[in-house]
């Protein structure tokens, strides 16, 4: 599949070679379209990976995925053209982080509006889905790497959407009982919120390898 | 000990009745001192269960549970006298829930404060410690309800306080290794902002008998 990955951070880098490895051609979007950052990814990551712009990436992409910095999602968003959002699956990992105030960061929209809500409205077209943003990026695509059973949260207005991005994170390793479909997009206020205790977390474990289970 | 619960909802009912279950002194305080719900706790539960004012509990406890609505908890604690709670480690339960919007309710305060740091503000001589917030009721005194390992956390700036709290905690069936320590009261942003995940999950779940353990 043609996979457009907007962000050439962590996130982006990171599920961008994995989407490779799993034999999707993948764009990585950038501000400029000879972004160094993915100029290196690209350089590395063999013949099925390629750069551009954001809205080169859309464009490209069956499937975009937005790892962009959470304050910067609905700028980079907004490059590329209504016509290469519409009808495609939006996968939305960004976290709505707000580093103003220093560390730990707060968040910039949370408890009764979430960064998924304001993409779903920015871009109605789109079939946003929310997932992967409560795990580190590694753990994302490695679930694996913390062992035992624990959970990815994923949640969308349009099902066919989510039953796709299920499909998708199956192969990155997660297994199917550990995918918890929480309904709609707003369900988004949850799974971004939950970045405030993650982060007490992190800094009480000390590492980023770590991840939420529901037990019942 | 002497333990005053302010509050005779069903939080409050649960945590009284198992303090009383380990031998504790409880005195349910409510806003009148003849509260109807508290007067039939007070009759099944036994000569070691008595019933007040939120002052007269506050002031009979060595230990204090603020098991209020969180909208109400700073007018409730408010009418007990400042040196009724001086000293005294306060154990906040309540959650800064906002029904006003409809169902799921949101937070009436999160993200750069948390209800628990405007209780610690408002009795800055009360040791305020955050816990147990983050389950439903039933599993908050019978952790074992839901099966297999899930945590509880506890947050306070003060290092006693959370101490006793943690020996609170182990009377009332969590073990050890499964009450986590995530730092001083402003951590309660996170296990409160918890609420909008775990309403979501209790949506999906269709039950509050579940809990979510750290994995890592």
């Amino acid at each position: 599949m043609k996979i457009g990955v907007l962000g050439t951070g962590m996130v982006g880098k990171t599920i961008a070679r994995k989407l490779v490895g799993l034999g999707h051609e993948v764009m990585m979007g950038s501000r400029t379209a000879d972004h160094e950052g993915a100029a290196e990814w690209v350089a590395s990551a063999g013949e099925r990976a390629s750069q551009g712009t954001f809205a080169d990436a859309a464009a490209f992409g069956q499937f975009v995925f937005n790892c962009t910095a959470g304050a910067a999602s609905i700028d980079a968003l907004g490059s590329a053209r209504a016509e290469d959002l519409a009808g495609k699956t939006l996968v939305d990992v960004a976290n709505p982080l707000d580093f103003s105030q220093g560390m730990p960061p707060s968040l910039f929209v949370c408890n009764t509006d979430s960064l998924a809500e304001q993409i779903q409205r920015a871009f109605p077209e789109a079939r946003v889905v929310k997932t992967l943003n409560t795990v580190n990026h590694e753990v994302m695509v490695d679930p694996a790497r913390v062992p035992g059973g624990h959970d990815v949260f994923v949640c969308g207005n349009d099902e066919a959407a989510k039953a796709q991005v299920v499909e998708l994170l199956r192969s990155f390793g997660w297994p199917a009982e550990h995918i918890v479909d929480l309904g709609d997009i707003t369900a988004a206020r949850g799974t971004e919120a939950h970045l405030l205790l993650w982060l007490r977390l992190r800094g009480t474990l000390g590492t980023g390898h770590f991840n939420v289970g529901v037990v019942r």
